[in-house]
């Protein structure tokens, strides 16, 4: 068993063209012994936005705490804590903090889409 | 996209022998697109456990409230909000809400762990 608390994991920035204000921990991967998928919380600030990006491989996400705008395909929903979002593989999908606060979300991905 | 609300979602009772104060809700799985992992949602009641048990599938566990135990293999462990566990297939395991409130938390397990 591998247990650990989000507040000593390292949040790197995400560095992406047109992306700003989002931080990414990675919390279970291959490095804790997964093989399958990986559970990642990011933290995007008031402001911060990803931009639009698309890859062979889905998301499953759940809203933890503040509000954002989730954007695939041709739809946007704005989501807060208890919302959870799937998105399918190899759709344009994009993120908008639209709070005061910080917006944290788990974003879960197959093993296939990490590097 | 597919989006919705942990309030939307059914609770069922998990029935399991020597297991109480268990309900479990489906939120991501087949039904909802998703092909290689599901995201379930537990909440145990104050005095509620899930017994030991065991099966050939990991777990990735988020904390979102509440406090317990869990154990794993001969190690128990105590866990609260922003905790995160990583639990190897085929290790018996168990549960125990040892606060005074609902304890919930996020279990996501591979496809082949989904009836």
């Amino acid at each position: 068993m591998y247990v650990s608390h989000i507040n000593k994991v390292e949040k790197k920035k995400v560095e992406m063209e047109e992306t700003s204000g989002t931080y990414i921990q990675w919390l279970i991967s291959k490095e804790q012994g997964a093989e399958n998928y990986a559970m990642r919380l990011f933290t995007v600030e008031p402001g911060g936005v990803i931009a639009k990006h698309q890859h062979p491989w889905e998301h499953e996400i759940f809203i933890l705490e503040g509000k954002g705008i989730i954007g695939a395909g041709d739809e946007e929903v704005e989501v807060s804590a208890g919302n959870f979002v799937y998105i399918e593989p190899s759709i344009p999908h994009w993120y908008r903090n639209t709070g005061n606060g910080e917006w944290k979300f788990l974003c879960i991905i197959p093993m296939k889409g990490v590097k």
